[in-house]
């Protein structure tokens, strides 16, 4: 290792980071244009509060309790509390891929892309004050909690388990406490009637189409950048294997929906092309080419069947959260096992145990605070509210001030 | 070469990789917002199908036609069939600048764009799955056989052809094949009438601006990426040309439109902005500063008359796509011959013949496709299916769910 | 240094150029949505033509001017006017980061910035053509000279002012150009009434928020790339500092525009995230995480004042740009001399000197040249014009075709 060759590694962690915080914006796209036109203000708001909570609890905690030992000031604060620069040690660049503030900024951009997965699934019916309040708690306790268990160097790593970028870390973490949090909060009203299941239409197919290619553009950085260094091998690997498992979840969820459905569903199409993003995620740095391409296409195909399945079951799922992150982030780490460099009976039960480990620590977490939220400050608005709307309800503008209510809103101040 | 050069290099292609990639997002955004409100979700979803085809494509057939001897195993699947990760020689850092991984990647994205130009030419009438079938063959066959003339090392090559990042290879032949498909489906109902030509306006410039903004920062990709390395003076210059033509192209679309139209007219900007682009590709990196300037000056003027001129030809292109990239195309092309490292009357003669042949071969592959398409399966929509748009049509959903037939839709189960 | 290494750090200054560049669509898009729908493909087009008007003028004279004696050619045409390309010497790896032509594109990127600010201060009244005559020369020739006097060389330097990346040099500067021409140019009609002050809230919350994602995406280039070197240590905590400052705004705005309107309102969080950027740009590259969260939360809790300040003033800046640029840039400019590596009542005065001359000069630079705009050409559309919108106004067309005029408009030619 030389000064060249660490600072070329360090700079591909630092482009990964941008990366991943322009998914923000995808996921910030993707759920409002999945939303009714009246809640479009409320999913912006909180998609954008849970980036800024998300990263400064992982500065004041987050990042401590995933990597302990890694600084000194013990739980909290990574770099001490002072307003001085900390006198840094200078690099050895002999040792190390990327500089102390490098890992930092990287890990913390992961992290609030956890609460983020969350809420997509409780859109248009959580209050939004209790909402701020179980992702802060989410990303700066429970997130580093199972973190450190495989990153941070704890028992599941110990135990054998690989999760390359976090299909099951980050997508499934998120996928199970979504789900947790759809079964405290209940369905959307009018959603499932005696009727049957009233479609409820996005409001923009440009918006979230945005917010699919948005993210798709960030997870080269969320993938690539989970190689841990600009290693050239590794890097180009990622980026093949990541980009034709979207490529077939989006072919194969595009048959899927047709065999379905009998039409060209763009939703499902969509969430194809993440299907396969999060599935791929658990193995990207160790697969073929053609294992990529079945690992997307089965995640593809698996997208419209668990759509109906969760929507059977009445779990209401605005934006198809826990289908793409959840169902797919469990096949993804269960594919390492199928198809991975140690594939064979050993590896897939101990995804098995990674999965269900996390998924059940990650559940019964969001759980329980979602639950204490709701018997304590409640976590659903008013009937009224949700009829009307989140945007009005909960900040007294539109989205679009050409809607009916445009009178009574305010670009500042009133 | 060392290993940290051989990093930076390889680093570099991956970037343009991304940025490639995004300028998929740039055209889905462009050609929706161009195109009516009807018909959004219909350009959406082939612009998302196309670039997931073309790379599936390009990974079993295209990468092996384009660059013959590149890999062992024949015309199908550029590393093989097998699920497991092929061994790899380990990397000659003292020869070339990136991975094998690295080379197919960028490629393949590459490969997509050419497709993606037709889509907008053809829009608002064309059937689904003809055009979808039409992109497979295009980007899997037709564009690596002229891609193998001049970059796969083939006779254009030796004959002197120059085409730096594909002001011809890409574009013009997009723009052929976009022309050729035209021909064979026909104007918009309702276009061309006996009173005159009827403006269809897109329905959102907001999509419009964006889409041209991302497919500028794309080029960044696009054409800094294909220096091939990171090699500083190659790659800044290339940066310095590829912006000022764009600026200019801009500057002089709206003097040129003003002139002709007597108003401040965005798209014309907009479109002159990718001329620019377009025409500066081919020579990005053999022109001085005042060179890229006048070669982006010419196409943004050429912008306003080309549309007119197709439009009184009644060859109906919602987006201005035969413009931008055929007579851009050309013109960047021929630029090489005025303006280049090798200016002259041999090089412009030369010029001539690449920009002929590979014209005549995408202009005839195109126009036999879908031809061929036309007779069997028909390529258009029914008249009912035109008025009433595609998105009810080919896919019962509306782009945005408040409109009229917002109870029809569904985001996801019926 | 060496070969591998200069390769790295040029890379980076070149990443960070598209950084930058896709700031102004940040711009575009965040001014588009915090203006009215009949005015959206003004905003658009004045972005557009920015972006093109500023980079062509940067290459005639404004870098000539900003960084005299990097080229022999004198004051005007950066690299000479011949068409062909200059022969450069080869590059010496054992000094500098970067190539010449990398200097250049990277310089001018940000000068295009500065008249963007004012460009959303002005909307929704100004005149087309006076606007673009006021950028260029803005651009051209006062920006230029106000940073030679720091970035330069000049006297500011001499006087030990600091502002890394432009929380003055860049953004107070257009800050104050901006109150400038307000000031000139009177507030839009109706808002300031004799019952008070009337809301005239923006058509689109997601494109200003895909607007202030975009910049806070860019402004990793923008403080990352002012490291001038790809310096592991000194961009990974330019990173760090440039992030926690941005989400510490978010957060702060959050709960001040809570305490004085009692209501989430997303402008005001978007603010304090631009705020927070803002803020820190100054002394991004010398703060601790501490002290960035503290500036850039200081930033935040301004925001919600400031607008209520200048709103009652009856200074209309229908996006807040007064507030952002000028108040916040004046804001991170002190804190350097609060919180920098050389704290002190002395660097405070010094940083007071800076913000006082760099702000008298760009105030009455715009001041003078709107006001001979004024009373030359007219710098105000009509009254009629005004209330019918400057879409149709100023461009025969709408952003949005299906609104009420779109039989009047066109896409292309008439």
């Amino acid at each position: 290792m030389n000064e060249a060759l660490f600072t070329a590694n360090n700079l591909w962690l630092l482009v990964s980071t941008i990366l991943v915080f322009i998914m923000h914006l995808g996921f910030a796209t993707l759920e409002a244009g999945f939303v009714q036109k009246k809640n479009v203000v409320n999913i912006l708001f909180k998609n954008t509060m849970i980036v800024a909570i998300g990263l400064l609890t992982y500065a004041i905690i987050g990042f401590n309790l995933m990597y302990p030992g890694m600084n000194e000031g013990g739980l909290f604060g990574f770099s001490g509390f002072g307003l001085s620069l900390p006198e840094g040690d200078p690099i050895d660049y002999a040792s190390g891929n990327y500089t102390y503030w490098t890992d930092f900024i990287f890990q913390g951009m992961f992290a609030a892309t956890c609460a983020t997965i969350v809420s997509g699934a409780v859109a248009e019916r959580i209050k939004l004050g209790p909402f701020l309040i179980f992702s802060a708690l989410f990303v700066a306790i429970c997130y580093p909690i199972t973190g450190f268990w495989n990153w941070g160097g704890g028992w599941l790593k110990a135990a054998g388990f690989y999760d390359f970028a976090g299909s099951t870390m980050v997508h499934a973490a998120g996928g199970f406490a979504a789900l947790a949090a759809v079964l405290v909060l209940g369905p959307r009203r009018g959603k499932y009637t005696e009727s049957g299941i009233r479609p409820i239409p996005g409001h923009s197919m440009p918006l979230a189409t945005i917010g699919v290619f948005l993210l798709w553009f960030g997870w080269y950085g969320f993938n690539g950048g989970s190689v841990l260094s600009a290693d050239p091998m590794g890097v180009s690997l990622v980026f093949v294997t990541t980009t034709l498992a979207a490529a077939a979840g989006a072919v194969a969820a595009f048959f899927a929906s047709y065999v379905l459905f009998k039409s060209h569903d763009l939703s499902m199409v969509l969430n194809g092309i993440l299907g396969g993003l999060v599935g791929i995620t658990a193995g990207a740095d160790q697969m073929g080419p053609m294992a990529a391409i079945l690992i997307g296409g089965i995640a593809g195909l698996i997208i419209p069947f668990s759509v109906v399945f969760f929507d059977r079951l009445k779990i209401d799922d605005p934006v198809g959260a826990t289908t793409v992150h959840l169902i797919c982030g469990v096949w993804g780490t269960l594919a390492v096992g199928l198809f991975g460099a140690k594939a064979g009976l050993t590896q897939v039960l101990v995804q098995l145990l990674g999965v269900g480990s996390i998924g059940l620590f990650s559940f019964a977490a969001a759980f329980g605070i979602m639950y204490v939220l709701k018997v304590t400050v409640g976590i659903r608005v008013s009937e009224e509210e949700e009829i009307k709307g989140l945007d009005m309800g909960e900040h007294e503008m539109s989205a679009y001030a050409d809607s009916p209510h445009s009178d009574q809103l305010s670009l500042s101040v009133h």
